[in-house]
C-alpha cells in the first residue's frame, strides 16, 4: 500500500489561510521531546497536532511564527558534530525551500524575534510541561499545557481560527486519513486471526501492532485489546484469551504525518459468538448502522447520539431485558446504564481531534454539555458539515460500578429485568467503531475494510 | 517463557537498604503520565526506575517518602467516578499489604507531610518536567529534570546510596535482566526471519516488536533497525533493504517492571555475508569476544574499551586498511576513526544504567572521561564487580563526517589505506552487542540466545 505524502503547497496553503484569520502575531511549538531514564534515551517524538497541520514534519524543540503574513520557522541549525550521530542534516536554507516557507531561522534568535513584536503574541496550550515553560519565558506569560479550557483574547482567537480550519478536512488530510484507516483495518483483521483460546491480549496486541508499524505507522493512542471490554480505559494487557471470551479491540494508528483512525471491533475468542453475545452484537451493530445512516451534513451530532441511545433501548427492550415504553426508559436514563459515553467524536490530527482546546473544537458556540451522567460524556455537538471526519461508536457495558449503583438504576427500578439480563452474563462489553467522513451528498465510511457484522467476523476469524 | 515476577519483600529489602544509607528523609517521584495533543490521550507511563527499584509498579504521580527508617507510598486514592471508566482500584490500605510498605498515604497529604519533615528533604532529577516542578514546590527549590550531573549536598548522598545499590544487582534483578535477554534475544531471530531483499526496515522492526510486545515487553529504548549502521542514531526505518547491504538492529525489550536488555546484531539482507562483510565481521566480532574474556571481577572496564580498540585496530592492520604499528596507530587516535563511541555501559533498570545521574554512577571517584574523540564517549570507567551488568558492544563504522574531516584523520595520514578501505564500501556499519553479568568467578553472557558467528547467523536466516 503506497503511503500518501502531502506536498509542500499544501502546508503553504494552510499556513496562509490561517494568517486570514489572524489579527496578531502567533507562535506555535511543536513539543519537546521527553526522556526516558536519562536524557538521551528519549521515547518517539511527534509533534503537537497545531503544528504538525501547518509544516507535516516533527521537528522536537522548533516553533513556527505567523506575523504579518509571514511564517517563520525557528529550529535548531544543523551541528557538524551532531552529524556524526544522526547523520547529515539538511541547511536551514534547503529546510525552508523544502517546506515553501518565508524563512527559517536559528532556534537561538526566536527570544529577540518575539520581543521585537509588537502588541500582545497568541499561543495555544503545549502537550507537555516543558514547552508550556519554555513559550512561557519567551511571551512573558503563563502558558498552560494540555488543555484549552479557559482560552481568552488573541488566544481564544487564534483557536476559533485553526478550529475553523482543522475542523473541515482539505483533501490531503482526507488522503491521510483514509490510508491510516485502511492500515488500521488490516490490523484489526491480523488481530481476529491471531485470536484463539488459550493465548493472551498481549498476543493479539502485538499481532495489531505489528501491522501498523509494519507500514510505519504508530499508535494513535494506547491500544485497548481486552477481554473485558466493560471496562473502558482498559490499557492492560495481561488476560488469558478464553474461549468463552469476547474481545474487545480499540486499536488506531497514525500516519508519519500524524492523522489518525480509530476502530473498535469486538470478536468472540472462539470464532463463534454465543446466542447471548450475538443478541447484544445485534443491537449494537443496528444502533451503529442507523447513526451512520444519519451522519449527513447538516445534521445536529447530538441527535446522531439520541439515535444510538434510542436504538439500544429499544433492542434491550425487545430482548426483554428492559420493560416498559422506549421514550419512558430513555427519559429516565436507561440508555446510559448500559451505553455510558457519547457516541463519537470529531478525527483528524488528533484521535479526539481538537480536545486540548477543550469543548472550544467540539461543541457549537452556544452549546453547552448535558449534566445527566451518560450524556456529559458526549464529546461533539456541532452540526456535521462536508469535509468533517466523526467516530460512530455506540456500545454495551455490564460495568458493575453502575449496575449495582442505585444513583444509576433507580430511576428505572423494576424496568430493569435482572433475571433476563443474567441470560447476557457472557457479554461484558462490546463497541462497534467506525470512522465517517462527511461528504456534500452523505458521508463515506472510511473503515469499512474491517468486517463487522458477526457472519462476517466468524467467517474471518475461520479463514 | 513465564515471566518472572519481584515479590514484596525483595523491595522491602532494597527500601531497608537504602535507608541504611541515608542521612536525611528522601522523596522519589514516579514521575507524570505524558499526554499526546489532549489531556486524556496519555503515552504508556512508565514510572522513574529509581522509584520503580524500590516498589515495582508504576503509579503515575505517586511518590516515595522515606523518612527514619519508614517507608511511606503517597497516591491517588481509588476514585468510584474512576473506578467507572477504568474497573476497581484496591484501597490503599491493600496496596501497604500488597508492597509491605510502612504507610500508604493520599497525594494530597504529601504536601502537609513534606513540610513537617526537619532539615533538607533529598530527591533525585526527574524523568520530566511536570514532576520536577511539582518537587521543586513540595521542596521550596529548585529541581532539575533528567540531568544530575550538579547533584550536592543530601541529594549527592542520596544518589551515591542509589547508585551503591542499584549498581550490583540482587538475584531478583537479575532474573528480571535474563528474562528481558531472553526475549529479546527470540526479538533478534525472528528480525533475521523477517529480513528479504526488496522489503524495508519496517517489516522487519515489527516483527522484532511484534516478539516483545507479545511476551508483554515494551521497548527498553528506541529501536534501530536500519540498513545505514554508520548513522549510529538512526530512529528512522523508512529504508528499502536490498540484496547487497547489512542490516543493523540494535533492539532491546524491558520487563514490566522496567529491566531492560540491550542488544545488537547485524545480519547481511540477503542472507549470505560478501567476503568483505564477512572479513570486517570477523574483525569485530573477535574484539566483542576478546572483551567480553575480559570482563571478570576487579578488571577496570576502560581496559576492556582499550582491548576493543586494540583488537579493532590489529585486524584492520591485518586487512591492509591501517599501515604501521598497532601501538603508534592507537596512539594517534586510529580506533576512534572506525570505532567512535565507548565499549558499553552499565544495564539494569535503564539501558544505560543510572545514566540520569551523571557520570557520578558509571566512572568510579576520581576518574573522569577522556578528553579525546572516541574515548570521551566511554560511559563506564569502573573496576568491574560481581552482579554488575554490562553492555559489550565494540563496531565498526564509515561514518562520512569522521572519514572525510582532516581534524580526525590528518594523525592517521597515509597509514589509512584508502585504496584497501575502497574494497570494503558495502560495510556501512556493524555494531554486535551483548549483555554481560559480572558474577564471582568471571561472567555469564545473558543474551547468549541470539546467534552471532557469521556462520550460524547465516544458518538461521536460511531456517
Amino acid at each position: 500500500m503506497s503511503i500518501p505524502s502531502t506536498s509542500a503547497s499544501v502546508f503553504k496553503r494552510r499556513r496562509d489561510r490561517l494568517h486570514g484569520h489572524l489579527k496578531s502575531p502567533a507562535l506555535l511549538a511543536a513539543g519537546e521531546a521527553r526522556s526516558r531514564n536519562f536524557r538521551a534515551n528519549v521515547y518517539p517524538f511527534r509533534a503537537s497536532s497545531h503544528f504538525l497541520y501547518f509544516l507535516g514534519a516533527s521537528i522536537p524543540g522548533a516553533a513556527l511564527l505567523f506575523v504579518d503574513g509571514r511564517s517563520i520557522l525557528f529550529t535548531h541549525a544543523p551541528d557538524p558534530v551532531d552529524a556524526l550521530w544522526h547523520g547529515p542534516r539538511p541547511s536551514l536554507e534547503s529546510v525552508c525551500a523544502a517546506h515553501e516557507l518565508d524563512e527559517v531561522r536559528p532556534l537561538e534568535e526566536i527570544g529577540d524575534a518575539v520581543s521585537a513584536l509588537v502588541g500582545p503574541v497568541a499561543t495555544l496550550p503545549t502537550q507537555d510541561t516543558a514547552s508550556a515553560k519554555w513559550l512561557g519565558s519567551l511571551l512573558g506569560r503563563e502558558v498552560d499545557s494540555c488543555s484549552g479550557d479557559s482560552l481568552t483574547g488573541v488566544d481564544a482567537a487564534l483557536a476559533d481560527g485553526i478550529i475553523d480550519l482543522r475542523s473541515r478536512h482539505d483533501e490531503a488530510a482526507i488522503e491521510q486519513l483514509k490510508h491510516a484507516a485502511r492500515v488500521s483495518a488490516e490490523a484489526h483483521i491480523a488481530g481476529m486471526r491471531a485470536t484463539r483460546p488459550g493465548g493472551d491480549e498481549y498476543g493479539v496486541m502485538a499481532a495489531m501492532v505489528g501491522v501498523l508499524r509494519s507500514a510505519g505507522l504508530e499508535d494513535a493512542y494506547g491500544p485497548i485489546v481486552t477481554v473485558h471490554g466493560e471496562v473502558l480505559h482498559a490499557h492492560e494487557h495481561t488476560n488469558p484469551t478464553a474461549s468463552g471470551d469476547l474481545l474487545l479491540a480499540d486499536v488506531g494508528g497514525e500516519t508519519s504525518e500524524g492523522w489518525a483512525a480509530d476502530i473498535t471491533r469486538v470478536w468472540p475468542v472462539s470464532g463463534t459468538f454465543s446466542s447471548s453475545q450475538r443478541a447484544i452484537y445485534d443491537v449494537v451493530l443496528e444502533a451503529e448502522l442507523a447513526c451512520i445512516e444519519m451522519a449527513q451534513p447538516g445534521v445536529r451530532y447530538r441527535a446522531v447520539h439520541e439515535c444510538a441511545k434510542r436504538t439500544i433501548v429499544a433492542g434491550l427492550r425487545e430482548l426483554g431485558i428492559f420493560k416498559g415504553e422506549v421514550d419512558g426508559l430513555i427519559e429516565r436514563g436507561a440508555a446510559a446504564l448500559f451505553f455510558p459515553h457519547g457516541v463519537g467524536h470529531l478525527l483528524g490530527l488528533d484521535v479526539h481531534d481538537m480536545e486540548d482546546l477543550g469543548d472550544r473544537a467540539g461543541y457549537a458556540s452556544g452549546r453547552e454539555r448535558d449534566a445527566r451522567f451518560g450524556d456529559a460524556y458526549l464529546r461533539l455537538d456541532r452540526d456535521l458539515e462536508p469535509g468533517m471526519a466523526v467516530t460512530i461508536e455506540p456500545g454495551f457495558y455490564q460495568v458493575p460500578g453502575i449496575l449495582d449503583d442505585a444513583q444509576y438504576t433507580a430511576s428505572i427500578g423494576a424496568d430493569l429485568d435482572r433475571g433476563v439480563l443474567a441470560k447476557y452474563a457472557d457479554v461484558r462489553g462490546i463497541r462497534i467503531e467506525d470512522d465517517v467522513l462527511i461528504t456534500e451528498t452523505g458521508n463515506e465510511v472510511l473503515t469499512s475494510g474491517v468486517p463487522k457484522k458477526a457472519d462476517e467476523i466468524e467467517a474471518v476469524m475461520r479463514s
